[in-house]
């Protein structure tokens, strides 16, 4: 039997009576002397839900939660494929990309081979579902050039070919965005480095190879950081997931797999992949974004509010300001400048959906004054490059007044 | 790339700098100053561990916490045989069956058809965690006799044949033991009512049909608890599970997998079956235990203890006595009798892993007294039948004294 | 030495480089090599935040969250005043109101009486907190007229006073409002029933009886929730905590105190006085709404969105709507009429903060056919009478197409 | 109306009909056309219990867990001291000191001054629920001494008194331990920095000062952990709490109390107090344990288990040996030795509560070997020193069999 997993509760009078009995055996009698039958307990545990992954959109752009990285049993996966549209509708997510590796066939003894195949079932799941499932596929080659992702083909099959510059070439004959999958990833190391090779500068050039994994499921490659920057790559995090999305994300609360933000004009596969060659895309992982200051800064800024924008600090009295974030991420901030004089929290940190207190204080020192613009804070995890934070300025005016205590 | 699931964080000194990164950004640098390199983040959550689900031992038998009724994709379940293992690993079970449809194969456009290969995949995995996979498969037919399990089977293939009764037969021949799934199953039903069929008498006489699903997924039958008792079958609780398990169960705190307690003589695979003929099971679903008195009681009285034996109640003053559980069940407690003139508390929650307190008074009506054995409850979440809670004396002497206030 | 608890973490490069010590002793010597002191271990639990409860605002109307009815030290509590508001502004409460008792003072060996001084303290860290703290007492008397809370005081000291009937004056002299607390208390009930006396009818054709509590703690009264409606009483919902607030809720997730929903012409104490004598309020108990349905209707209608509006089923394939809840009450629904031969889930629970599938087929017999307003569900825990919940049409067209597939 | 917060659910027939209702309105209607008096919602959440601490017993010693300084009303704390007792026993704390503030009573205006009081209310409460309160004070003075604590006094009144070496000697002739207050408290630096004052070395040798905080709340003094071991002072970890204890704790799951893990003969004030001056005391502090290498040792081999004593590595494939930790303390594991030409994980977390996996590989240099006492962890949150860690050999003998595979 497969018992459809849903949140409807199917119930007629004799499945009431025994919820009630779930919880409390002695009742039982008195409500059967009422009503006589009673042949099962309701299903009372709602299992099957999407929850919301929280970071603002930003002008002109709608912030889309996507993973271009994701394996199935039709590959080294294991699960089937619509699992992993399932799971990505209860995450939140609004995209995934199917990227089964073309050469790596570990289950080919019990699956019979079909580069497409996955991507049928994934989207079928994605249509009742409301979920865009990209269509992709995994080279997966020794370096250079190293495993390549090619999302929206057309079909799989053409990229089976013993040379990979065919393959690539197949994928980008039909208009398929190309990204250089974990290149630090451990196995492909040069001599314990992370290494771009001139295969990698052909393809750039070509325009076949446009984007890179800053993040790959919870690596962070400094140094893929600062390619993306350097040769205007799209910079992506994805999960690379293999097992169910359980067993190696979500065991804590809080605990999201990576995620690409990309900033699109609407919520369409089309509009993706726009914003993918346009490099409007932002790494989400863990707790940290990573991307370009023109994406992080108003990301951060409509995320908080502020309970007023001006302040008046009396004398050595303490004043609570109160900053609320509304979206997921906790921003973790570290002072860079405050009002001469003036005391701020050498550190913050604004827990996302929290409303938490900046407590600011002027000393004996301080003047009358009006000060706008004096507070200023690193935004540690909130990184515009490999060794730099965002520094956010808080649109607080502090009124100092030297009052008599 | 395949990411191995682990809790051993690889890391050399580079690695652990980058921990530092993780959490604040701008103790980078002074860190960089003195170490110089540093390639990725490193793994910081663990999650990959077992749990412990905690039901206490009984006298003579070790508690083995068992799930006889699972599918993955070689029938129609969603993921590959080495989840299963590594899921029932991580929840704390001792053993599971692997139990595919012989006739039912919806994934047989994509998949390679063997029966055996499903057992094959999940018991190498559960011999590497020390998880036991019983081989089983599911007799999957229309009512009579409906779907039924056969487990301990030494090859599936045989069980693929055009009457049912040979099936059962083939299975029965090699020394399987065969129980009845989902008898309640909604689809199956006969007019709306659960039935019980003269084949399944048969079976039964002829020692073919061993046992009853009382519980599968959600559901209780007392239908299937009343003939489990009534026919002497073993009673089981399994899940019946296809999607990943944290799809079904474990999106709350608590929420665990329909389980099969079995007291068994030792923790083999031979035990267990020898445990099944003997009829020595407990269905544990939610939040209550379903069985036979012989079990339930040592149970519940082995997971509770008290603070003291004997009590002395001074007057009108109340006396807290205090009651831990050391198991997972919130034992629910009615009040069935109390001391005479006395009053204790109608109901009580025994949380799982916690203490609590019992409250006695004495009223004005009471005598100088020595009581003991006249605190009973019935514990509601503890069924020895359809409709009748275990009823429970607390091992506590109650002495009463009049003393002037 | 009294620790500040405060998310500012106070800290120079030392701390800094402790808090790495706390994950990793390890790193500690390869800091410490570059930067030699080190004094403590850095604050790195954040523990003082502010939490939000998300219930909508409605036309014309900010939705206050409040809870009236508050003990400290200062009669039987047991806390000092501060923390009420400390407490309330941590689970996003707008207003409190404390409310000792004036004839109740089991403390008076240890503190010096003074019936304006708890509020005098609270309203102090209400005002750093941006907390509205409402100054009040409770006139505690045997029944009729059992305890009730005059809130909006000038002087609490003018309450206490021998006869019970010149307390309510003296309270209605200063322009309070005045309630009646807890009138099914079981120590207060007339003969185990809940009673209404004819002193009660006094005191509200005098206006000097206000409103009422329909909650109190977790108890909730029916009989008090009819008066309220037949005789123009505004409900509430309040905790009389005594105890630290965390002994009482907050022990499991989702576990809110008691709160009185005021809707308000602006956050402001005078404005929530004028909602008070307009009984615009809303008890919101566990998650339960019971009020008048001018504003039930809108928070639920506000609470929930679809992902669309029109909808086409065709055939027998189920259509899956999502229907997310940004309100953290999970509405239970109850099927009250489907489109004519079509299946919708008979119950549904819109999760709070989540997004839920309803499942729309529609069967043989269905018709080619638009229908609007046919899809109703009664939402079972939001109450407009003690036997009336609220019945919600849901804003779907369905589009029956008998096409052929 | 003070409601009792209980975890009895006092309840009749007509709470239990309206249980019901809470969770289904519908039904309602169905069983009062049964029962017909219903009165009011049951309380059907559990707010009062003990949770459990685990740390393991060592030989010939309970393991008792302790605060031994603690704030009320009484002097700058902000509860009740009864909540105090309430708080500890809901924590699974054995024994709590109650240590106000002699000369600091910032609350006078509201109470009335009595050293003794705040001890004779929390001990009323400790009675009822079995839990040990210690009769405190705190003799708070600038520095040199600083704030020392006198527990296990008989009268606090005499310790006020103009000299602080005239209070020190009125609770050493009361038979009391003494100990200092945290000594890195920024208030009492002398230069920025950790000072011991010759006033310190002249108490102890007059043997009026027995002990160090060597945690105070979440800071931990290297100095003092120092200083307790050089100068033979007995370390403590105590929460020196003025709020709620929720305000400052379990704002997180596993977030508790710096405790002074006592190891006495037995369970009683006695014992506590004979352990203390026999130094027998470790420091738990978030996650870690600070104290004598005799204590440490024990608790850490007494909270893990393994699935096997013996593990034979057969040629490359990895060896998954289980570990079991029934603490509460996650012990974080760095790699100090392995066996010859065998890998095992440079860093293990074994999760308090969890079994994780130990994954052994011999390579190829390995030879037919059986090596016993090779597998070595430094336990890097047990701390032995300010600066040095645990080392514990894992009692695992691996065999290495070069097998063909």
């Amino acid at each position: 039997m497969e018992i459809k997993s849903s949140l409807v509760l199917e119930s007629g009078e004799s499945n009431f009576i025994l919820l009630v009995m779930i919880k409390n055996k002695f009742f039982l009698g008195l409500v059967l002397a009422c009503t006589m039958t009673a042949s099962s307990f309701a299903h009372d545990v709602i299992t099957r839900y999407r929850s919301v992954v929280n970071v603002p959109d930003i002008a002109g752009y709608v912030t889309l939660k996507c993973d271009f990285h994701i394996h199935t049993v039709f590959s080294d996966g294991k699960v089937w494929p619509t699992v992993r549209s399932e799971e990505a509708w209860r995450e939140g997510l609004d995209a995934i990309a199917i990227t089964e590796h073309i050469e790596y066939q570990p289950h080919k003894t019990d699956m019979i081979k079909n580069h497409n195949r996955s991507y049928e079932l994934a989207s079928g799941t994605g249509d009742d579902l409301n979920l865009m499932v990209v269509h992709g596929s995994e080279i997966t080659r020794d370096m250079p050039p190293g495993h390549l992702n090619a999302i929206f083909l057309t079909n799989s099959t053409s990229l089976e070919t013993p040379k990979w510059q065919d393959a690539v070439t197949a994928a980008h004959d039909q208009g398929a965005f190309v990204f250089w999958n974990h290149p630090g990833w451990d196995r492909q190391l040069s001599n314990g480095v992370v290494a771009w090779y001139s295969e990698h500068t052909e393809l750039v050039n070509q325009g076949k190879l446009n984007g890179i994994e800053v993040v790959n499921a919870r690596d962070y490659y400094p140094e893929a950081h600062r390619w993306a920057i350097e040769k205007k790559l799209t910079m992506f995090s994805n999960s690379d997931i293999h097992e169910p999305i359980g067993h190696d994300y979500h065991t804590r609360q809080g605990d999201h797999r990576p995620l690409t933000l990309v900033f699109a004009k609407e919520r369409s596969q089309a509009a993706i992949k726009e914003a993918l060659f346009a490099r409007r895309t932002v790494v989400y992982s863990a707790n940290r974004l990573i991307g370009d200051e023109q994406f992080l800064r108003p990301i951060f800024e409509k995320s908080i509010k502020f309970d007023r924008l001006s302040v008046t600090v009396k004398g050595k009295k303490a004043v609570l300001v109160q900053i609320s974030n509304s979206s997921d991420i906790d921003y973790e901030l570290d002072l860079a400048n405050a009002p001469e004089s003036c005391d701020a929290p050498q550190k913050m940190v604004l827990l996302g959906g929290k409303t938490v207190l900046l407590e600011l204080k002027c000393g004996a020192k301080a003047k009358n004054s009006v000060v706008a613009g004096a507070l200023k804070y690193r935004v540690t995890n909130l990184l515009i490059g490999p060794d730099e934070a965002l520094v956010a300025t808080l649109p607080i005016q502090v009124n100092v007044t030297l009052a008599a205590e």
